[in-house]
Formats: structure tokens, C-alpha cells, sequence
């Protein structure tokens, strides 16, 4: 972003004191109005909810307000900038749930790292709340707080940078293999990158039916035959599931041979022959020979943010059938408010306590789907985000597959 | 209220669901206000505010941002019905922060009694707001909750059932002393309950200078002589001050005497001969023999809602030369919302680190004030919450005394 425009954003941003405002939908202008919204007439609710406490999603906002849960430790690309500093993005998030997804979502941003007190926290706050958005906190912390909170809490809790990266780039890539004639399925994925999005993304594609997925941490690649200690539960168990881990393979099995050699395989060596690239690593580490080494009519994904490891014309120059980044001066920008005011859209409309791989599949599939097949060409695997119908769309599909996979509220 | 009123109240709640919303400030319709209030623009101002930390105040929406944070306790006079019930109070709230203070108010409703938890949950919390606004929490639990929070935060703190209500009592019995032509410093006043209201009221009179004060629990007055287990620190705290605390006096000092006639003094005894009775206890506590064992022209602010300890035409009928209460159904409504969204806005407006006696002293005066001298008569000691000048004029008053005191932020 150029110094012009960035003085712009500071500009823009102390002018407004904030992003979003809190209003009243009632205008206290008689003593009528104020005596049934607020005393005596505010006893009757709370006394119904006291009896029941399901009347709380009737007589409240509850139903449908959501929290951005953050502690700061991974905001945007730019590390852990602590509570105060993520406020900006935060906001941002909640002003396009609002624009988007016709929710009422307010910023939490916390003053701690520890996963218990975030846990604990997140719980306490949560009457208020029809669900929790957790973003930009770090890998691995954030998997267990979300695993936790997801099962302590009857609500649904989705984190974001995980799951809605995820959706939008399952998507992309479903029209990406349509775009370039192939079978989805039998690609050959590298994703580069084993944070939180990483993580997610290998979930579900694992999910939707691939199985020819390779993951890459700083490391090396991911599997079975790793044995050192700072791979994560998280990553353990998702490159358990994945065949394509090992890439020196024995009929003898895993764990039977000398790893030595993949674990410390490069992406230069690991992006060999491999269908589609995913980045969701560091800026510019995908080089041009990389992606002259990927079979042909390679997809690439490079979503580094905000700069990604390769941009969208060197990654066309160097070979690639279709490429994507985060960006919106490109084709094919994979954003995740593609997804994220949807999902809880479609929730909230199902009354869900949860979001499930079935929605978060249908919500891929529907995103996929907004692009006509006519219009559908290897510049345009993904529709516009500033697109309002779409969100329509997408929440129409999560929500349906919600009521069909019994997510709903008890 | 009545059966229908009740009714149209759940019916408005019902089809509301919420009485507040969450809106965008800016309208996302183009690719480059995306990209200046969200990604990439969204960097500079996480950025500014990394550096320093003071920049929270500059680029997001803190500066103007009161969290409404409640246990549920204590819900209006219902008791403690929890987190959930207490919702439609906290948004009632926050719809009146947000009408007549220009404030972003949010309702935090949290799942626990604990004091320590309640503590460490708002400290956790906090990054995203300007301020803190406890809300029916239980006395005494809210005296160390408030404490605490005041010490360890450096933002302002408030608890609105003690301090609210003592600023428009001290406001009321400013104009009943004028009203009824009588030195308000000399006043014998009667503070009849000593929860979270009656100790902050006994307090506020204090520190504005009245000093024949007696404070009544529900054992009897509270004094120096009494050594009841359960006189929690606040209550003693506040009993040292008051000069009238003991009815049986004697000059060989308090705790010599043998104190059980007034330990167990209950309101008709204290009351005899008293100026002003305030009551913050229980419906139907006030009988008409006892306002007329008061002085001549005894001023009754019968307080306890929804029902007042005597009602407005029973205080009158008995003797009472001024009498207020709660509701807005008779003459003097004592309104905590003529204090708390004043109270927030001229504390954002001087940028406060705290709510000072000096600020509360502040807005009560100014409070009393807004009835100009011709139009102050018994029927009319207190402003009506409806007269949206009197936001305005409180909450200049009290921006100068934080400006004044140096509550200032650092």
C-alpha cells in the first residue's frame, strides 16, 4: 500500500473514533416509550427469562450478536500487536458483519495470552453473546481454545482466520479445478504453511474428499514419521489423515525408514509435480522455478498477507492456469468476509449451536456456486465481495445445512 | 404497572429483539472504502497504536465506549435472577447511554457472582472501552468489586446503584432544602437501607457536608457501638462519618454504653424527629404515623422500586412538605438517568481516568440547578429525564470538575 493511501486509512480512522457505533432502535422521546423499554415495563422480560432462560434469544439481542474475540496475538500479518492495537481490524470485522451479514457484532479484545483465561473469559461473557468469532489469535493456541470453547459453550463459537480462510479457499479451488477441467478430488495439494489457517484448510479439503494433500511447516513436510516435538496435536492429527505426508515412502511403511531426508525437504523440493500450490506462509517465498516445477496448468494460491509469496502477474508469467492472493488489485482475491458474515447468518437463522463441517462445506460450495458456469474462467474463481447477493446465498446454504444436520439449538 | 402495560412491554420486546443495534459508520460499497477502513488501510492505524499505546484513544471507538457490566445479582428490585434476565435492564441502559449521553454502550453480562472472577473479567475486558458501568450487583459485593476496579484500572469506573442514585438524591434534597426554605447542611437526615445505594448516598451527603446523618439496616442503626458480625467494612467505614449514628449518646463516648436499645431501634424510633427520610429499602416500610413523628415540613424520598416505601399521595396526605420517589407517575421522579449519561460523557469529555466525589458533587448541583429558581416548588425539586437540555448542562459541569480535580488521563 502506498504512504498516500496509507495516510488515508490513519485519516479516515481518526475521524471516525471508531468504526462502528451502538444505537438505540427506539427513540426515548415520551414517558411511554421509556416506561415500557426500560422501568417498570423491562421487568416483564427479565422476569420471563428468569423463568426460562431460552426467552432470552426472544426478548433480547442475544440471537443476533456475535463477539470478536481476540487477544491480539496474531493480527493480520503483522504478529502480536497485543489487545489495544487490534482493535482497528476487530471493528473492521464487525462493521462487515453488520454490512454483510445483518449482525450485531461488537469487538472484545483481551488482555491476555493465556489459553485458560481466554477460555474462561470468552464463557463468562458469553450470556450475552449468540456466538463468538475468534480472531487472530495465534497458532497453536488457537485450536484449543476453540476445541474448548466449542464444547463448553452452547453457542456457536467459529474461528475465523481458521475456518472462513478455509471455506473460501475450498471454493476457489472447486472452481479453480472447474476453470482448468480437472478433477477436484485426485489434485495434488501443497500447503504451505501450518498455522491456523494451514491447519483448517487441510481439515477440510481432507473433509470434502481430497486426499493427495502435503503440508509444510517451517520444518519441512508434515507426517507421520516426524517425531519431533514441536509438532502439535493439531498438526499431528490432521497429517495423520492425509496420504500424501511422506515424501520418501516405503512399502515398509512410515516410521520404518530414514525421514531425514523430507523432514527437511523444502518447498523446492515438496512443490514438485504438485497440482495446486496454497500459501498461507510468508511473503515471497514461492519462486518462479517452484511453480515451473508444479505439474501442468498449476493453481496457486498465494495468500500471504499483505504481501504474498508470489504475486498474481509473476505467478501467471511463471506458468500458473489460475492464481489467487489476498488482495483486491488482482483477480481472484480469496477474502474471508466471503464467508464469515454468512455462516453466522445462515447459524443464527437455523437457531444453531454450532457450526459444523456441513455447514462450513455448504457455505464452499454455495460461494462456488454465485459464479455462473458461462462466467466462470481462470480470472474469475471467486466471486466479488462488495457482490451483496451472495451473502444471501451463502447464508440460505449454511443455514439448510445446519437444519439438516441437526445443528440447531435444543 | 398493569396487566396490559405489562404486556405491551413483552410485546415490544418481543418484536424487537434487542433494543440496541451495532451499525457500520461507513457504507461499504466501493473497493477503496473496503480497503481503507478494513484491509490493507486497517495496518496503519493496528500499527500507530502498537507504538503507542495512547493512540487507542485516536483511532478507535474506546474513547466514547462504557461497557454496562452486570452479575445479575441483583436486577432492578427483583433479586438476583442472572446473567440472561439481566439483559433487558443492560440494554435498557444502554439505549439511554447512547440517547442522551452520545455514548457506545454495550451490555456485559457475565456468568458469575464471584467478586474476584467479576474483577479479573473487566480488567480482562477492558482494552475496548472508555469506561466501566456496574449495574445491580449486590451489595457488598459491588463495594469491593468498584474498589478494586478503580485502583487497577485507569479508566473511569462506576457503579451506577450507588453513585447515580446518590447524585439525584443529593440533587433532590439540594432543591427540597431550597423548596422548603431550609439549610440543607443542617438537615437530620434518615437513611433508611444500606445496601449499595444507602452507603453511597450517606457517603455523597457527606462529603457535601451534611453531617446529621443516621443510616438504618435492616438490625437497626448502624453506629460505632455496633459489633454485629455482619457490618461489612463499608458500612462501618461510612458510620464512622456520620455524627448521628447512635440514638442513645453519652458523653463517657460510644461502645461504654449499653447499645442494645438502639441496635435494635427499628425505623420508627430512628425516624422521630428527622427532616429528611430517604429510603432505599422495601416497599410499604414507611407508615404515615412515622413521617408525622418528623419534624415540621419533613422531606420523604421514598425510593424502593416498583413500589416506594409510602407512596407519593400517602407521604403528602401524612404531612410530607416534599415527597419523591421512583416513579414518573407522580410529582419528583429521582431518575438515576438524569445522572449516568451525563456523569460518562463529561468524564469522556475532559478524557478522565476516573469519576471523582468532586465530579459526582459536580453533577448533582448542576443537576439541581437546571430548575431555574422561579419554577422550583415542593411539586417540583428534579428535572424531568425527559428534557434533553439538562444532558448537556450536567455534563459540562461535570467535564469542568474533572478538568478541575485533574482526574484527567495521564
Amino acid at each position: 500500500m502506498g504512504l498516500q493511501k496509507n495516510k488515508e486509512a490513519l485519516k479516515l480512522h481518526s475521524r471516525l473514533k471508531g468504526k462502528i457505533e451502538i444505537r438505540s432502535k427506539i427513540r426515548l422521546s415520551s414517558k411511554k416509550a421509556l416506561s415500557l423499554a426500560y422501568t417498570p415495563g423491562v421487568a416483564g422480560p427479565c422476569i420471563e427469562i428468569f423463568r426460562d432462560r431460552k426467552n432470552v434469544y426472544k426478548y433480547t439481542a442475544k440471537a443476533n450478536t456475535v463477539a470478536v474475540v481476540t487477544d491480539g496475538s496474531a493480527v493480520l500479518g503483522l504478529g502480536s500487536l497485543g489487545a489495544e492495537a487490534s482493535l482497528p481490524v476487530m471493528e473492521g470485522k464487525c462493521m462487515i458483519f453488520r454490512e454483510f451479514g445483518g449482525i450485531d457484532a461488537f469487538p472484545i479484545a483481551l488482555a491476555t495470552h493465556d489459553p485458560e483465561e481466554i477460555i474462561r473469559t470468552v464463557k463468562l461473557i458469553s450470556p450475552g453473546f449468540g456466538g463468538i468469532n475468534l480472531e487472530d489469535i495465534k497458532a497453536p493456541e488457537c485450536f484449543e481454545i476453540e476445541r474448548r470453547l466449542r464444547k463448553e459453550l452452547d453457542i456457536p463459537v467459529f474461528h475465523d482466520d481458521q475456518h472462513g480462510t478455509a471455506i473460501v479457499v475450498l471454493a476457489g479451488l472447486i472452481n479453480a479445478a472447474k476453470a482448468t477441467k480437472r478433477n477436484l478430488r485426485s489434485l495434488k495439494v501443497l500447503v504451505n504453511g501450518a498455522g491456523a489457517a494451514g491447519i483448517a484448510i487441510s481439515s477440510l479439503l481432507l473433509k470434502f474428499g481430497l486426499r493427495r494433500i502435503t503440508i509444510l511447516d517451517s520444518r519441512g513436510t508434515i507426517h507421520r514419521c516426524r517425531h519431533d516435538l514441536d509438532l502439535n496435536n493439531f498438526k499431528k492429527k490432521v497429517a495423520m489423515k492425509t496420504s500424501d505426508y511422506c515424501l520418501k515412502r516405503s512399502k515398509r511403511g512410515h516410521g520404518q525408514v530414514d525421514c531425514s531426508r523430507c523432514m527437511n525437504a523444502g518447498l523446492d523440493s515438496a512443490i514438485v509435480g504438485k497440482d495446486a500450490f496454497i500459501g498461507v506462509s510468508k511473503a515471497g517465498l514461492l519462486k518462479s522455478s517452484m511453480v515451473r516445477s508444479m505439474s501442468s496448468k498449476p493453481i496457486v494460491f498465494a495468500l500471504a498477507n499483505p504481501v504474498p509469496e508470489i504475486s498474481y502477474s509473476d505467478a501467471i508469467k511463471a506458468g500458473a492456469a489460475v492464481a489467487a492472493t489476498g488482495s483486491s488489485d488482482s483477480p481472484n482475491q480469496i477474502n474471508n468476509m466471503l464467508a464469515f458474515p454468512s455462516v453466522f447468518r445462515g447459524a443464527f437463522d437455523a437457531g444453531a449451536s454450532e457450526i459444523n463441517d456441513e455447514m462450513k462445506i455448504a457455505a464452499a460450495v454455495s460461494l462456488a456456486g454465485c459464479i455462473p458456469p458461462r462466467q466462470l474462467n481462470t480470472k474469475k474463481i471467486i466471486p466479488d465481495p462488495l457482490e451483496k447477493r451472495i451473502y444471501g446465498i451463502v447464508s440460505r446454504a449454511v443455514r439448510k445445512a445446519a437444519l439438516d444436520s441437526s445443528a440447531a439449538r435444543k
